[in-house]
């Protein structure tokens, strides 16, 4: 059967839109016969969805509606009842999409009936429409021209799990991170008033986002401009307020709430607001005092009934709004978009994670985030694999020394599954802390612990952690407090990408003058350098270790690390004239290209730095004195590993003899999402590209061809 | 007369109170005269200060009570009434101390009664109290044993500007970055409960630093926690929010209020609102739904009469209070203090900017920071200089540019005095945003105005800029958006000390892929990179320049900037063997360094990078094979510029042969505040150690030595 194959039916749309009135393909026949049961229910003409009827099948469903719209121009004529089918359609399709490729499925459940509502009554790309974070934008990406690739998501050279610029123009502002939109969009909102354009900007960020600093720091400041934007605050109850624990049932958004929301959105009753709004500002009568108005504003000092944190902050408050209620979000942006020189609206609306696929609803992480699955039984094809990831062997590393020494604590992002730090709360429910969004504040958080003789470890991606820098350094290394730094998605990630990507931690790290920076080359290691951080307790420390997982190497007796002599490297393999210097996990990149030029009759000595800082010195004065080369390899930028070796050489005289001085790192361009092996070669890092490398400083460039072929 | 010589009357404090029961300096003739005619009204045995009078002469003040208190704990047993002259006392002191070094005046005079209020109701350093930013701590070292040194503040070994851990155990958290203390002493309070022990932990906050968001990550996960912590809001409404500009009076604060907060902080009262929480609690029944209960709280969603932005994240609001009324601060404080398990409590304090000196007062600046003054006269005793300060050379020069480009538009954060942009808003109210102390929403922003084909030019401190790293990041540079950075105090920066100094922006913003990073050598070269960054458009750039002076070149013709060449260094001096190659400032360095030499015969070569990125690949190849030595020089860390040269260097193949490099960067560790020579010789940067440097290299060791003697 034809459909047994999977293939993508959605051709690359072209502005014809005729072409595109195609049928889906045929249905199976239990599906067939379940329509057929159905159909006196049913307006003759547009082939229902199958997710109406809440079953989904490992084939893809029939979208007649959805297959006539490519970008959101095709959908400007729909009705309100066509568009609701139309979300439908669009949602059985992020469903069987993401069941072939994995990706973010729960957050982009949610937002189907909003997506279509955005796109129905605002003009992308002419009005900008802002998804925080992006991992919610599937439904967009569907509906602005990018359906026929969503079968390549997050692959190589596929599209990005991301809004990203370079990818449409419908991608206004890439995101990765959090709660950077509203800032984005109201930097495009005094934009376009100082360019005297017309065009409407919307932000979507999630209630999670919500807690980051700079969305209060972007609110704050817009309800100061004033200028025109509307912020959708998409609030599911999911990774929300520090919490990121709340699994419960959603309280239901009930007749009344919809009720209060469309009458707050009724014009007149708006406009009166606004005139109350403009006599409060002339009471001042100086600009003085309006200032100082607003300014009160800001700090909920006027606080009427009713009044929110957004309102204090200057913002018009709608809601709480049923997000999945298309008739009432259709009505509320109409009106708001109608609504001149309002200042910035925020639309409260209430939806569900996952919603509409019953395995995601019934999921504690709504699938946030999913491997492939069959659609049918919501079953993930999860690959086996005899190791664990770098993130579990770190959690388990921490439980170990938390169970001796009662003084350890952990401080996560929100972060709780990412960072492994949810089975060390299991373990220690009152000595780990989930701060929310809020980098900046953990780190210094962090910093008071210690202050008071406790051990942090703050776990934070390696990309995140460039959120709290100011804080590492001001609060944490100035003062010299010993707080850890457990740095996770260290180097490429994968299918994540550029945003995630850690290649500057070595770099912004190692420069800090009491820092200990360290990194594993194996699971093993990372065990012995959590024991190695929690006891160094005179200064601050951090170690760096991959996304993936460990290679399979013995683990340390009782599954317990013991702590390293700090600033002590090992030589892995003793070698001539070539010396491998690897640093965390290109110390097995350089083990396999060692092993490449083996057959070729040349013996590479490979080294494990370990330490960054501070570098060992007698490592490295033994590899200079007794090579021609000594190349360092890291999966860092410019300015990390390398350099300070590099910095030693030259100060201890080591450079001013023969010893040749190669620096491998990370290319200075910022590498696509990909397969990680991919992405290994794409930046020049692969075993390959090292022993390649190595035979061509050797003169041997015919097999510096051969190897990397 | 003995007081003509300004002496320091207090000695080295001891534990010993009697032995500080002396009687202040003698007074000068018309002190005693006003004395005298006062007398009637005045209770015998307590001799008043002058300061009550509201004069201040350039002579110290007699400050009989505060001569007996070096600590706190010789506070606890005065009455009220003499609490109050203590706090015109310490007034007093803190205007003639600052009136002979200069420093941060106007916040200290806030926050005196504050000052004397929470070391008698407290007992630090047991109890925990956190100052934020810092520089409002003056009162609170006179009042921690250092008074014997106020006559050092900010100078070279003298005391710190800011508090600081290894200055006194009294200063529990060190500042100078502002918004940190809510975090810190969270951690404290959370560590405390931890540890088991009874402390209390307050955090003094401004009302500026109230719109950073990590003040608000802080206060949702303190309302989250809800551990026992004070934080204490001093609302100046100065550096307040956005503006920034608010100099007109402060409303009074009335009977009402005073009696509103007595009412508030009434124990009966508060025990009952107590129960109402906990009732609320309960009524929830389990976990899950409490914490939804939390997170109603954060988002607004409860909202009773008289809530506040502060009640919404969870706090317990007390307000506004009289902050220079010291009856009602120590009865709140008390109450507070004496009320257990109330979670984190705000209590708003309204205070007064400078504070009780007319001078003070009356100027826009409130004295915010002031050089030496006459205090009789308020009269400050600046320098004049023949140069301008970097900072006005920039803003004349975006100015310039922005006058012929009208897409040129400037964002900073809360600093419009510090980076000159409060010249640029004079000229383009409409395209300079102030938008609080709010790094990285300013960043943001800018991404957000550059999409729309504005060119911004955000103006951010080198130092600060470190909250905005992620940004810089993740939403200009990775999606080349042209932004623009001008980072004003990079390098050493005198009295500020290590918590300003600008130490790691060049290596953490050149690891950037599509950075271009620059720095001018002096004035006129900074008018050309103002230009150059206007002219790059189709991708990020960046600039820094040093706190201080212009070294007195040749302006533009019509003060305007020409665009470089960009990735074009220059050779300022032809020379031979030893090439200095220096970046930013340290070109200065350099060419003061070949002065020093010449005497000696030797002719260096010197040459200005202009571009740490892109390098000036045809300059460095030139000196690397003309020369012996490569001596790459730069104000700043390891990673950074050196270690951008070395690195090409190496894959150029130009280390293989007999060049020899060596890297001079500050080094790896904190350099103290102190003047800027002092602070230059102390990072082995002057040039001094330069030239020691080559000649050392030469082989030179004795005119080695005698260079730097």
């Amino acid at each position: 059967m034809a459909l047994s194959t999977f293939s993508i039916p959605a051709q690359k749309p072209t502005s014809n839109l005729s072409s595109h009135f195609s049928i889906g393909p045929a249905l199976p026949s239990h599906h067939q016969q379940k329509l057929f049961n159905q159909g006196k229910k049913r307006p003759i003409g547009i082939c229902a969805s199958l997710s109406e009827s809440g079953e989904y099948h490992s084939q893809r469903p029939p979208t007649p509606l959805l297959d006539t719209v490519n970008y959101p121009i095709h959908m400007k004529n729909l009705s309100v009842k066509e568009l609701k089918q139309l979300a439908d359609e669009l949602r059985s399709d992020v469903i069987f999409n993401v069941s072939k490729t994995g990706g973010h499925l729960g957050s982009s459940l949610g937002v189907v009936e909003l997506t279509v509502a955005l796109h129905y009554v605002f003009n992308a790309p002419q009005d900008k429409i802002l998804w925080d974070v992006g991992h919610q934008s599937y439904p967009h990406k569907i509906l602005t021209g990018r359906r026929y690739m969503m079968h390549t998501m997050r692959q190589t050279n596929g599209l990005a799990g991301f809004t990203k610029r370079s990818e449409s123009e419908y991608d206004c502002f890439g995101t990765g991170h959090s709660s950077t939109t509203i800032s984005a969009g109201l930097g495009m909102a005094v934009g376009r008033d100082l360019k005297g354009k017309q065009n409407h900007v919307v932000a979507v960020i999630g209630d999670g986002a919500m807690t980051a600093g700079q969305a209060y720091e972007a609110m704050n400041n817009a309800g100061y401009l004033d200028s025109d934007m509307i912020i959708v605050l998409n609030d599911n109850k999911q990774v929300s307020l520090p919490t990121a624990n709340l699994d419960g049932p959603i309280p239901p958004v009930g007749a009344l709430s919809s009720a209060l929301s469309k009458l707050q959105s009724n014009r007149p009753l708006r406009e009166l607001r606004e005139v109350a709004k403009g006599v409060t500002k002339q009471i001042g009568g100086s600009v003085h005092e309006l200032a100082a108005k607003v300014d009160e504003y800001a700090r909920g000092m006027i606080s009427g009934s009713g009044s929110t944190l957004f309102e204090e902050l200057g913002l018009y408050y709608i809601g709480p709004v049923d997000g999945h209620n298309v008739d009432d979000l259709i009505a509320i942006l109409q009106e708001v978009k109608a609504t001149q020189t309002t200042g910035p609206v925020l639309i409260h609306l209430i939806t569900e994670k996952g919603r509409g696929y019953p395995y995601a609803e019934k999921a504690a992480d709504k699938y946030h985030g999913v491997a492939k699955f069959d659609p049918a039984t919501g079953k993930q094809f999860k690959a086996t694999a005899s190791t664990q990831s770098y993130t579990t062997y770190f959690a388990e590393a921490l439980i170990a020394e938390a169970e001796v020494d009662r003084n350890i604590v952990a401080i996560h992002a929100a972060m709780g599954g990412g960072t492994g730090m949810n089975l060390f709360q299991r373990c220690f429910p009152t000595r780990c802390f989930d701060v929310g969004i809020a980098e900046q504040h953990a780190v210094t958080f962090a910093a008071g612990l210690a202050c008071e003789g406790l051990k942090p470890f703050c776990a934070i991606y390696s990309s995140f952690l460039q959120r709290a820098y100011d804080q590492a350094i001001h609060d944490v290394d100035l003062q010299k407090l010993p707080v850890r730094f457990a740095m996770d998605r260290a180097g490429l990630v994968g299918a994540d990408g550029p945003t995630h990507c850690g290649a500057f931690d070595v770099t912004f790290m190692a420069c800090l003058p009491n820092m200990v920076v360290m990194a594993p080359s194996d699971e093993a290691e990372l065990f012995h350098m959590v024991a190695t951080a929690a006891a160094i307790d005179d200064r601050p420390s951090c170690f760096r270790y991959p996304r993936g997982n460990g290679i399979g190497v013995e683990m340390p007796t009782g599954n317990k690390g013991t702590p390293l002599e700090v600033g002590k490297g090992r030589i892995l393999i003793e070698g001539e004239r070539v010396a491998l210097l690897g640093y965390g996990s290109a110390v097995q990149t350089c083990l396999a290209a060692s092993t490449l030029v083996e057959p070729l009759g040349l013996h590479l000595t490979v080294a494990d730095a370990r330490f960054c800082k501070p570098l060992d010195h007698a490592l490295i004065r033994k590899l200079a004195k007794s090579h021609e080369y000594l190349i360092t390899v890291e999966e860092g930028s410019i300015g990390g590993f390398g350099s300070h070796v590099v910095q030693f050489l030259a100060l201890d005289g080591l450079l001013d003899g023969k010893l040749k001085w190669r620096p491998l790192v990370l290319p200075d361009r910022y590498i696509d999402h990909g397969a990680p092996a991919d992405q290994l070669v794409d930046a020049g890092l692969s075993p390959a590209h090292i022993a390649a490398t190595v035979l061509n400083m050797l003169g041997q460039t015919r097999e510096a061809l051969q190897v990397m072929s």
